[in-house]
């Protein structure tokens, strides 16, 4: 059976640190189906790592192994982590520095065990470099889970309330107004908020900006080309977008900025 | 068989929007090759969506399925569409918005069958996200048609002449000159026109260009370091270049613009 | 047994050239394994290109094949090459121009055989275009030999000695002093020196820079946030590093600026 593995990290693409971690895995795995999620993480931007992982794991098949490496103690004494989740539907392993990059994910599944990757076995080699365990700790050690490994031979049990978390930012509800804050600008410049659907689903509703008042609409197009539009976007939460432009750019707002949205306006 | 499903759209590499639409595929379906085009679409640019297409469909196995999403109208009346299309030597599909991107392969190719996407048992699910087809919609029904499903089954036909086309730019030729425009810009800055091959082939050319006349070469490296060159590219294109440099800041010309060419200068 | 092939270029992701690579392999040979290394070289940098493959090649299988198109000569008389080559843990084979490409790769290994891309029966059809060797000869050459084919049917042979070769920046030791320079600079701003880590292996050193000294650290997380750090990179060689940050803006450094080392400071 054709089995998953995934990376995410902040190497970009202009250097071959990606290559030689699919290198190194190919050298334990050659069988392995490898997914790219992203490599363009902003540079040690642990946040935005979580939310990315958060809004993509769910899409891929059970036993699927996420490794994601955004990782600026890398050589310190954070820990290196493996752990094994689970949520209603899908199973699934995480691979990475225990820093908070997993945020996202265990904040909305349940942790079946984590382990510290102490056994250097499953290294590329006992010497990994102190720069670079995303290619010599965490590349492999994701290989050898998803051809099969237990994740118990990967060193020994953490207790998963000591699992590094981030503050995930707050929310504040009440008298028919939800506060909320910018949580994720993506690629296209729209403002993602911390505000799930889940709140205003089958009500009417609008975000508040500066005295002025955008109506929840359901698409993109909804607005008039260049126009602002708040609506869900596809990972679930309340966003901020332009209809063929971008709302970062219009509204200059930046990642935490404060969102007010009122239900029944 | 290994079966061919390729991507394209102006997704970018920021964030994990392709991974996703990986993950919805490999649950269809996990022994796909899959394939990126380019994720780096300017963004809702069309035009040069369906020039990449064209530029690259004819290297695929015959069967290859490509889906493509630059699509502005998500979420709206647009349609989805799906269709098996034919030339002489290829056979393959097309996945994506009834926007035009597929005008370019159209212009060369035969359309053997064209369905709107209306059977939403080959979606991710029935509830697709107003805002991202590509992921709920276009990349699972590309997955099922790479995995054997007969086209027919995806929803309803329909004519093919109703299919949204781009209108290409214009060409006009008399006495021995050709008057074109600037089609697409590579990220190597080159200047691809719309003037083909074939009306120069065996022949001297040149463009001409605020007076100057540019003589037609064959290679990058037939001009000097830093100087400009005209040839024909590498998909049949006249092109304007410069030799280790960008004709585009050189020139500082953008799409649109007229070129005009004479033959026996 | 599953083969791989990985591709490096300076194409970029703009475009679909490297999409179009990916077909004329599937057409050839459809089960390959193919890996990107990176396609954002700087344009026309081979010195980049021989780095990156070098950093990276000895992290595959044995076997491996890797295409390598950084090419500005495309199209005029420099020579197309595979070369088959071997250190005391690794055979692999190189395809691409002989422009310097492999000097990184070829420094630390031994040539076993060189040939000249003359036999077009491997070639993706005899006309290949003038301006794309990397879709119309390197990738389908490439994908003939990671499937088997003997390196030997692909042209003739070449003396190895006749390979071109960038020249390697120089590198000075006297009385506990070294003197070399930066070699190349990554996505994140490090400066990665000429100076191999063998040179100070279990020796205190330090990098000096405008009569400052900075000590040589073993982590980037070994400085404070936002500190300057000189450390041994993943690679192995002496680098300068800000931790989460860029030593390149912090110290407007460039390619080829000398660095000053001393041991036992």
């Amino acid at each position: 059976m054709a089995r998953f593995l995934t990376l995410l990290s902040d190497f970009g693409s202009k250097d071959a640190y990606v290559g030689a971690m699919k290198g190194a895995i190919a050298m334990i795995s050659p069988d392995l189906n490898v997914i790219d999620l992203t490599h363009d993480i902003l540079p040690q931007n642990i946040a935005a790592a979580s939310y990315n992982l958060r809004s993509t794991y769910a899409y891929f098949p059970s036993g699927t192994v996420h490794v994601a490496v955004v990782d600026p103690g890398v050589g310190s004494d954070r820990r290196g982590v493996a752990i094994a989740f689970h949520n209603h539907a899908i199973e699934g392993f995480l691979v990475g520095p225990d820093n908070g990059i997993f945020t996202g994910i265990l904040a909305e599944t349940e942790i079946i065990v984590a382990m510290e990757l102490t056994n250097q076995d499953y290294w590329r080699s006992p010497q990994a470099s102190n720069t670079f365990h995303g290619r010599d700790i965490f590349a492999p050690v994701g290989a050898h889970l998803a051809s099969g490994l237990s994740i118990g031979s990967l060193g020994k049990e953490v207790n998963p309330a000591s699992l590094v978390k981030l503050k995930l930012p707050d929310l504040w509800q009440e008298d028919g107004k939800i506060t909320g804050c910018i949580q994720y600008i993506d690629g296209f410049g729209n403002l993602i908020t911390n505000i799930p659907a889940k709140l205003i689903d089958g009500q009417d509703w609008a975000v508040i900006l500066g005295g002025q008042e955008i109506k929840g609409g359901h698409t993109y197009a909804s607005a008039k080309m260049g126009e602002l539009v708040a609506l869900v976007g596809s990972n679930g939460w309340v966003e901020l977008a332009v209809n063929c432009g971008s709302a970062r750019s219009r509204l200059r707002l930046d990642y935490g900025d404060p969102i007010q949205l009122v239900i029944d306006p």
